[in-house]
């Protein structure tokens, strides 16, 4: 019956694309079946037709791209295949060959692999063509670097999600089990087509309801609808669970009947979910339960955890953005300090997970020094694919240059690592590896609040299968996909694309700056709030600006975070000089006099990059104007709103910020840079009430 | 694995038959527009080509019905019409005329009135023709009862609709003004398709933020969308916002500066929306402000407001819905007792607005006794179109048996008045009269969380227009719109549809009982809750049920609220043998042996009714079985998985309900009845956290 019920899902969907409005539904999966009417069945299925091969099957029929002749899916051991004696040893689990060959004298396109990756190279195939590839001649071949690649949904279970910015969770907890809506499949089908494996359902900030029997029920329902696409569900965990549900006394993990509840836990849920994944945990951390509330350390707590869900092959996902309350350390040691002693001590199962920057998903940070400083345990990055700090859903960001950024940088750990070799698990000789996306995704028809956050979903995916890929070629084959392969479309959509994420940081924190974010939302500027009861709360902690200067002096002279990166980087960063000058404030206080490369003052430089960041919003504008023609109404209209609301808002960061500095400073600003609008008391006294994204 | 072939197959045959998707965004509205490609433009708009006529004639255009031939769009003054010498006397400011006719010796059809009739008229053609008429020899002519046909929504400004279950709200407040959302457009053209003339944007529960510049700014975002379909925006207004916006000392009606604030706040509302409609007040009722606050009565709290409007032709709704949590009389008597003085002292401009029962929205309850009672003022009656107490947007319930029966309702004043005779203003002859449905609206992509949900929302506009017109035959236009104009598809959509509404009745409260739910949502049964701390909060205080009887006695001997009914009413009242069985225990507590007119025992009849329920949602579950053929698969499947919940709680509802009476009464269920699934505290034990539309 299970089977029955997915595969009608899939023929309902499979209806669904034929005469519909360009409203951003399709994603990037916007086919265009060829018209002719089909005689013959042009996808063969050899062999077994497991659910996933029938999902791979399905796919190629919906997209049926014109010119391409008759396609077969076979695993790579089917005789057919073998004796082709293709390169097929080296594929794992989860590559893919995708090759025009002749089969009994007909020529055919053969897709192999493992059932996944025959998943993964139909979907490899449906790209290839999309992107102006001829029909024939095809010969692909992939496999991923990274074993798990992960969303994180922040989805709390009354529907709201955290920092989402595009309407309401996708899951419909309240109606599941029973109501299987046909777009839990299309979201499985976008993910497959990027080869995403695993999916956190609920916010890290955990429901422990999301633990008991009615709720693993609903899980299971999802992961019956997700399974034939190749992905697992987890479920993030509240470490107080065995007190709140279980009626112990305590959670500590070394208490055996802790240890005895989480295993029975673990126990009712693969009997529900036999593929589960595992558990993402948020522990001491923003006010969440963990073992350090019993002493006990992040090692002891996520390895419990691991031993409970190892019988059954799943993992824990243990997160190290933590940061005390009570710790005057600089905030963006406490991770680095907490965990780097606990190298070697985790379980073999358990994954630490780490954001990208050792702060909080600002629009530039420099890669947490974690990456590379845990040589035993395997480390994921954690990357936040909604736009927290980025303008929410209104502001264009493509996000691929700042992941990329990451995932390039050079750790000057053994030799020069890159931080890409870290996570992949090459570095060190991990089994496991991992990365994570925190979804963009909610309810909204377009999924992700624009057409281009669909890009930041789909740019996480494709660095996450490969993360060399580089962000303007990932930019162009999803522009391709989305608006359609019109040469000069392409060239504007990809210069915009690549000019956003810097404008964002040009016009909200340049030169290093960061957490800059009025109270209550993370949308507008709030530069000069001191008034929060956590000093690491206040965007004054982090910018230390005064009369003489501005910067967070992170060197021997001040925190002394450079020393957590390896001695080779640690070095360059303890002297301005050859601290790269868009991370110049991160690490050091400067006078407003500095002298950059360039020979301007740091101050006029700063306004240099404010005015920029406004004038490349303005210059957005000017170049989607150009796209009118190219693009059909409803996806232009929305992106052209959007992008006026992005440039009227450039310029209240900007000028909030200049007013502010200014108040500081006293200093003029440079030849050319005109005045901010209004004083520096108008932009204290706006206020933004019920800002999305912000559960109560 | 052999059904997969089989399936995919199926999917393929149903995508050569499938245009488009049928997954409930068009409404009613699935035009199936002539296919032959069209030469001249169909339609003709004569003298000014308004926003207004520009939306009728783009209806039309969209639509283009097979068959039609040349429509004229003309004013029933134009030259044009007045040579043809209709009867167009009477159809006043919205009424409307369609006529097939000559002009110039041409056939063509006629849509004639004022802007607003042209534009009613045109909806009416469309629907006309969509319900199987021939498109010749039209005439068809129409004008509302009732002056006022509103929306309420219940949408919060964090995008939360208390009591809503189709997602978010439609109105995006947070990228409003900017970014113009489509959906808004064809949420006017539904609203206008039904003659609904105004809507009320957020929740009576009011966030005083609502009346600031910035939302100001964006309610004229959405009037200015909505005006081309005639649909005005009022605002919910919290009444102690000169406190919290105006940083005056007092909110107090009687208070100058008071009055002058909200003078210029009205000034404000009215630059930004010149055709504003006013404001709906729940003041005084649930922790809302009000007058009472400063011993001003309700009708000093609405006569204040009524004149800060007046000058710009607003008007005010002011909500009865009131009870205290200090006043020990029966809950359903207090509205009464409030208002019931104040008649006559009401500005001209106020129109109080009475939800349709006593108490709160139940399945089914007496209509209201100040129907009738306040001559002097016009009365609005609230039904509630979302389903707060009927199952959310899960369980079918279609509601036009319920508004229709109290609108039909005989109020034994003034002879056999009926309910909608005083709502029109027919009766005590007022100028202004309304009528108001709290929406089922949100951003579900079907719009109201199920496709039949949608029905109750086209039957509260059909009724609003004409409350003379039948719920079978409003079910039936709307089922043919809905699913199309097969005989046995619409014969079974209607027979369930009119089935539906007492089952729910049947299951969860029959024989006039009410509040019977549990803890935290209004969703399952808990007619055992007695903790909670106000009397009138708990199902106990509803029901008074105990070893002896059941029942909530308001005659002389209990409450005295039959009293509050014109007295030929309150004597049928009075006597349990004249009080309709349906309302029996809402006026009497009675032995559980108590003799029925049957002959039944009062507890086998109950009995008798909940079994009735479930029986009734079974049989909903074959007729819709019988559907399968006759239905898309989308909306089929979506419907046939309520339906499969519905059953399931509708047994929850009458095992736990039956389980409870049980434990007080200890009678025996009579034979072939069937015991309850579990034990009593089996089901005081069930929780069901987080449910939709309940704003923390």
């Amino acid at each position: 019956m299970r089977t029955g019920r997915w595969y009608l899902g899939l023929s309902l969907l499979a209806c669904a694309t034929a005469a519909q409005a360009e409203d951003g539904y399709r994603l990037w999966m916007r086919y265009a079946p060829a018209t002719a009417s089909q005689t013959a069945d042009p996808v063969t299925v050899r062999g077994e037709q497991t659910p996933m091969l029938a999902a791979a099957a399905a796919e190629l029929r919906r997209a049926n791209p014109a010119g391409l002749g008759p396609v077969m899916l076979a695993h790579a051991n089917d005789p057919a295949v073998t004796a082709l004696r293709l390169p097929v040893a080296t594929l794992g689990d989860e590559g893919y060959l995708v090759r025009s060959v002749t089969i009994d004298g007909r020529p055919v396109t053969l897709v192999t692999g493992t059932d996944r990756g025959i998943l993964y190279g139909t979907f490899a195939l449906l790209r290839h063509l999309a992107t102006g590839a001829a029909p024939t001649r095809i010969d692909l071949t992939s496999r991923p670097r990274v074993g798990l690649r992960m969303l994180n949904h922040w989805d709390n279970l009354d529907g709201v999600v955290e920092r989402g910015y595009a309407g309401r969770s996708l899951w419909d907890w309240w109606t599941l089990p029973d109501y299987r809506d046909p777009r839990y499949t299309d979201y499985a089908r976008a993910n497959a087509s990027l080869g995403i494996n695993g999916t956190v359902l609920n916010n890290v900030n955990a429901k422990v309801e999301s633990l008991t029997p009615r709720y693993i029920a609903k899980a299971a329902a999802l992961a019956d609808i997700f399974r034939p696409y190749g992905i697992k569900v987890y479920l993030s965990a509240r470490f107080s669970a065995p007190v709140e549900l279980g009626g112990l006394k305590t959670a500590n993990p070394k208490d055996p009947a802790v240890a005895a509840w989480w295993a029975a836990k673990s126990d009712e849920i693969y009997r529900a979910i036999p593929d589960f994944g595992g558990f993402l945990v948020k522990a001491n951390s923003e006010g969440q339960p963990g073992p350090r509330d019993y002493g006990a350390s992040h090692a002891d707590g996520a390895n419990m955890l691991a031993a409970a869900v190892r019988p059954h092959g799943g993992i824990v996902l243990w997160r190290a953005f933590v940061y005390a309350d009570t710790d005057p350390n600089d905030r963006a040691k406490q991770a680095y300090d907490e965990f780097k002693p606990l190298d070697g001590q985790f379980a073999k199962n358990v994954i630490v997970q780490v954001k990208n920057g050792a702060l909080d998903f600002q629009p530039r940070e420099p890669f947490h020094p974690l990456f590379g400083a845990m040589p035993r345990t395997p480390i994921a990055p954690e990357f936040q694919i909604t736009k927290e700090y980025l303008g929410f859903a209104t502001h264009l960001a493509y996000l691929a240059p700042l992941f990329s950024e990451t995932l390039t940088a050079d750790t000057h750990t053994r030799g020069h690592a890159r931080v890409s070799q870290v996570i992949d698990g090459s570095l060190d000789r991990h089994r496991l590896s991992a990365i994570a996306g925190v979804a963009n995704i909610g309810d909204s028809r377009d999924w992700t609040g624009s057409s281009f956050n669909q890009a930041n979903w789909y740019a996480y995916g494709r660095l996450a299968w490969d993360p060399s890929l580089t962000p303007q070629a990932i930019a162009r084959e999803w522009a391709m996909q989305t608006f359609g392969t019109d040469p000069k479309l392409l060239d504007t959509v990809v210069a915009m694309m690549m000019a956003s994420r810097e404008a964002v940081v040009d016009y909200t924190g340049p030169l290093g700056l960061a957490h800059l974010m009025a109270t209550g939302h993370h949308y507008g500027p709030g530069p000069w709030v001191a008034d929060l009861k956590r000093p690491e709360w206040n965007p004054v902690y982090y910018h230390r600006a005064d009369a003489a200067g501005i910067g967070f002096d992170r060197t021997k002279t001040g925190s002394k975070a450079v020393a957590q990166y390896a001695p080779g980087l640690a070095k360059l960063y303890a002297d301005p000089k050859t601290t790269p000058e868009n991370e110049l404030l991160w690490f050091h206080h400067l006078p407003w006099t500095y002298r950059m490369a360039s020979g301007a003052t740091l101050w006029d430089t700063l306004v240099q990059h404010y005015d920029r960041g406004v004038a490349t919003v303005d210059t957005l504008r000017t170049q989607w104007q150009q796209t009118k023609p190219l693009v059909d109404p409803e996806r232009w209209q929305k992106t052209d709103e959007f992008l006026a609301v992005q440039a009227r808002e450039a310029r209240w960061w900007r000028d909030a910020s200049l007013s502010y500095w200014m108040s500081l400073n006293n200093l003029p600003l440079p030849a050319g840079s005109p005045p901010p609008a209004h004083d520096l008391a108008w932009y204290k006294a706006q206020t933004f009430p019920y800002p999305p994204g912000n559960p109560q």
